[in-house]
C-alpha cells in the first residue's frame, strides 16, 4: 500500500512554521506498514492544490492532506478535492450543530455574540464522505473513498490533527493493511544517543523482522522495535525476545516500554506506589518542572505545591537557604541545590523533593561557572543526592533538559532505595 | 522569480527527522522575494529523484535540492541531476584536495588510516558547475546554471547547509532578484482568528502590494504585511499606512509589530518600564506561566518568585486564601482567583501579580464547572481584575491558553491604568 502526504498552507511555504505534521504522519504511516515515496507541500491556491491531489492520486492508494479546512476564504482543501473528484459539498447537520454548540459554550456570558458567517463553511462535507470528529477545534476531518483509492482530510493544527489521527485514522488504515504491524517503544533516559546505539550495534546490524529504529529526543533516546506478522500475537512473540535483550543491556536506564507513557507519568506512578508526596524548588527552570508534572492528570495525590525561587531572597524566604551558603558558594552550586531541596521538602511536609539551580544563558556565565552548568538535587525520605550537569544548547534546551534530568534523578533514587 | 525546494532523504519519509531545512529555506526565499509554490520530499531513489527534478525544473526558475550529497551508495542527488541535465561528473581537484586534508587532520594520530574509496565520490562535480565550499563537512555544494534556470545542491545536515546558504547562496539569489522585500508582523492576542479576519476583510480583499497574510497560533493571531519595492525604504513607506490602519482597528489587541518579540517579552518590558515587580500563583497551570516568563533573559529584574499552589492547603498556606472562600465558592472560582492574586502580590511584596485557577481536564469537570472553565486574576498596584474563560482543547491546550490570556490580561491592565 502506497501513501502520499500533501501539506497545505502558505504559512509552510513562507517558512513561518516547521512542518511537524509531515514528520508525525510519515512515522505513523511507516509504523502501519505503508510505503511513502513522496511528500508535497502546496499553498492555499486552488489550482495548484487540485494539481497536487491529481498527481498524488495517480501514484498512491491513500492520500492524506493536512491543513486548509478552517473557516477563512484561504481554506480551500475541501473545495479543491470536491472539484477533483467531481462531487458536491453538502451541509452536515451534526457538524453544524457542533459549531453552534461550540460558540454557545464559548460565549456563554455574551449572548449578543453571533457566529460569523464564515464558520458555517466548516459544516460542509464532501458528498458520501465519512466525517471525522474534531474534539479540539471546529474543523472536522473527512475520509473520502473514491474507486479503489482513499483521500483523508485533516486540519492543520497538530493539537487537532494528532488526536483525530490516533482516534480515527489509525484504525481505518490498519484495516486496509493485510499484515499486522506491532511495535514497542523502549524509552531511555540518562545516556546519549551514540552511546546507546553503540551498546546495541550488533542488534541493529542484525535486524530484519523485528526492526530497531532509534529516535533521539532532547535528553532521551527512544528505540522503536517493530514486527510485521499475520497477527498481533505473532508480532509480539517476535518482539519480546528483543525487548528482553534491550532490558538486560540498559537496565534502569529504561524508564518505560509503553509508547504512550511519559517520564513524568512514570515518576508520578512511582511516587503513588510508594505513598510519597513531592515538592519542587526551581530557579533557572522557573516553574517548568512543576508545570510538566501538573500535565499528568490526577497529580494532586502526590503534588500539592512547588516554589519558583528565581531570586536569592526567595530562596532564603521560602526554602531557608542560608545567606552564607549563597555568599560563599553562589546560587548555582551543589550546596545551594542541596539546601533548596531540603527546604522544599520541609516547607511542603513532603517526603520527596526536587530542586534545580543553574545557568541557562545566554548571559550569566563565567569561566568558573559556564552557561549550561546546572545542579539538580533530589530528596527522598531524608537523604539527598546532588548531581552536577554540563548541558549544551540554547536557554530553552538547557532548561528543558534540566527538567528531564531532574525527574530521572528522582526516579532512579526511588528505584535504588525503595524497590 | 519562482523557486522550488526538493528535500532528499529516506529518513525524512520515515519520519525519523523533522524537515527544518525546508522551513529555513522557505523563510529565506520569502525574505529574498522569491515565490515558492511547491516543496517536495523524495527518498534516496534515482528514478523518483530524476522525476522530481524534471517536474520542478518545468515549473520554477530556481530549484534548490538538499540532501543526498554524502559519500554513501544511497547518496544520489548529484548523479540524478547529471542524468537529467545530460552532463558528466568530473573530478574537482580543489574538492579532492580538501577531502584529503580533512581526513589527514582528523586522523592526525593514526597515520595508518586511509580514506575509504566512497569519500572520493564527494570530489566529483557536475561539469561546468560552481562549487560551493562546505567548511563544516566533506560534501561541497553546487550551483548549476542550465539555460535560463538554476539548480542549487546543498548537503542535508543543517549545520552544514545553513552556513553554506548564508555565505554563498543568499548573495547569488539576491543578485538574480531585482525587487527588495520587507515585512512586518502584527501580533494580536485576545480575539479569535475568524473575528480578526472579519474585522479587516476589506483590507485583505483589497490587498496587492503590500499583502496581508493571517496566521493563527494557540490563543493568538498574527498578520504578516509584506511589500515589494525597489528599496527597503520604499517598501517601508508602502507598509506603514497599512500597519497604521491595523493599529487603529485592533488597538490594544496588538501587543507588538516586531516579528522577533514574544508576548512574555512585551509584558516584561512593560513591567520594567513602569518599575513593577511581578509574582505568580498557579493552580491548573502548575508553573507554566512562571516557566514561560523565566524564558526571557534578564527577567530577574522584575520576577523573583512564584507559587505553584495546586492543593487547597498550599493556597491557604502561601497565599492566605480563606478556608471559607474555598468551601463556599470552590478552588475554581472568581473569589479564589482574586484572593490568590492578592496573596501572591503580598507574599512577594510585588506591585503586580497573576493568578490562574481552572479545570484543565480531562477529569474534574461538572455541569456547573465544566472542563475548560478558568479564572484568571491580575493585580496591579492594589486593584484586581478577574476574568472568566471557557477554553476548548485538551489539558495541555487549556493550560497553554490560560498562560497566554493571563499575560495578556496584565498587559492590558498596565496599558489601561498606567499609559
Amino acid at each position: 500500500m502506497v501513501v502520499e502526504l500533501i501539506s497545505v498552507g502558505t504559512e509552510l511555504l513562507l517558512g513561518n512554521i516547521v512542518n511537524t505534521n509531515a514528520c508525525y504522519l510519515s512515522r505513523k504511516c511507516a509504523e502501519l506498514g505503508y510505503d511513502l515515496y513522496h511528500e508535497i507541500t502546496v499553498g492555499d491556491n486552488e489550482a495548484r492544490l487540485c494539481e497536487a491531489i491529481k498527481t498524488s492520486l495517480s501514484r498512491a492508494d491513500v492520500v492524506i492532506l493536512t491543513g486548509g479546512l478552517g473557516p477563512t476564504k484561504d481554506d480551500l482543501t475541501k473545495e479543491a478535492l470536491a472539484k477533483v473528484l467531481n462531487r458536491n459539498l453538502v451541509m452536515d447537520e451534526e457538524s453544524r450543530k457542533k459549531i453552534e454548540d461550540y460558540f454557545k459554550f464559548r460565549y456563554l456570558n455574551n449572548p449578543k455574540h453571533t457566529v460569523s458567517d464564515n464558520n458555517w463553511k466548516q459544516a460542509l462535507k464532501i458528498e458520501d464522505s465519512i466525517v471525522v470528529q474534531n474534539n479540539n477545534g471546529t474543523a472536522p476531518g473527512y475520509i473520502v473513498e473514491h474507486n479503489s483509492k482513499v483521500v483523508i482530510l485533516l486540519p492543520g493544527p497538530p493539537n487537532e490533527m494528532i488526536p483525530m489521527f490516533e482516534e480515527s485514522i489509525v484504525h481505518y488504515l490498519q484495516k486496509k493493511q493485510k499484515k499486522v504491524f506491532f511495535s514497542v517503544m523502549v524509552k531511555i533516559c540518562g545516556i546519549g544517543e551514540s552511546r546507546a546505539e553503540t551498546d546495541i550495534m550488533d542488534l541493529i546490524e542484525g535486524q530484519s523482522n523485528p526492526t530497531i529504529a532509534p529516535y533521539a529526543k532532547n535528553g532521551e533516546v527512544h528505540f522503536r522495535i517493530t514486527a510485521a506478522a499475520d497477527s498481533e500475537d505473532e508480532a509480539k512473540r517476535l518482539i519480546n525476545p528483543l525487548v528482553e535483550k534491550l532490558t538486560r543491556r540498559f537496565g534502569n536506564n529504561i524508564y518505560t516500554t509503553d509508547e504512550q507513557e511519559s517520564l513524568e507519568e512514570v515518576l508520578i506512578k512511582l511516587l503513588k506506589k510508594h505513598n510519597l508526596t513531592l515538592s519542587t524548588a526551581e530557579s533557572c527552570t522557573g516553574g517548568l518542572l512543576a508545570g510538566r508534572l501538573v500535565n499528568v492528570g490526577g497529580v494532586s495525590e502526590v503534588f500539592g505545591e512547588g516554589f519558583v525561587t528565581y531570586s536569592n531572597e526567595a530562596k532564603m524566604k521560602y526554602l531557608h537557604v542560608k545567606e552564607e551558603t549563597l555568599k560563599q558558594f553562589g546560587a548555582v552550586s551543589s550546596q545551594t541545590a542541596s539546601e533548596m531541596v531540603i527546604g522544599a521538602a520541609q516547607a511542603a511536609k513532603a517526603n520527596a523533593a526536587l530542586a534545580i539551580t543553574g545557568i541557562a544563558g545566554p548571559d550569566g556565565g563565567s569561566s568558573a561557572k559556564p552557561v549550561g552548568l546546572v545542579y539538580i538535587a533530589a530528596y527522598l525520605n531524608g537523604s539527598v543526592t546532588v548531581n552536577e550537569y554540563h548541558l549544551k544548547g540554547n536557554r530553552q534546551n538547557i532548561r528543558e533538559m534540566s527538567v528531564i534530568y531532574a525527574m530521572d534523578l528522582l526516579r532512579r533514587m526511588i528505584l535504588n532505595q525503595l524497590q
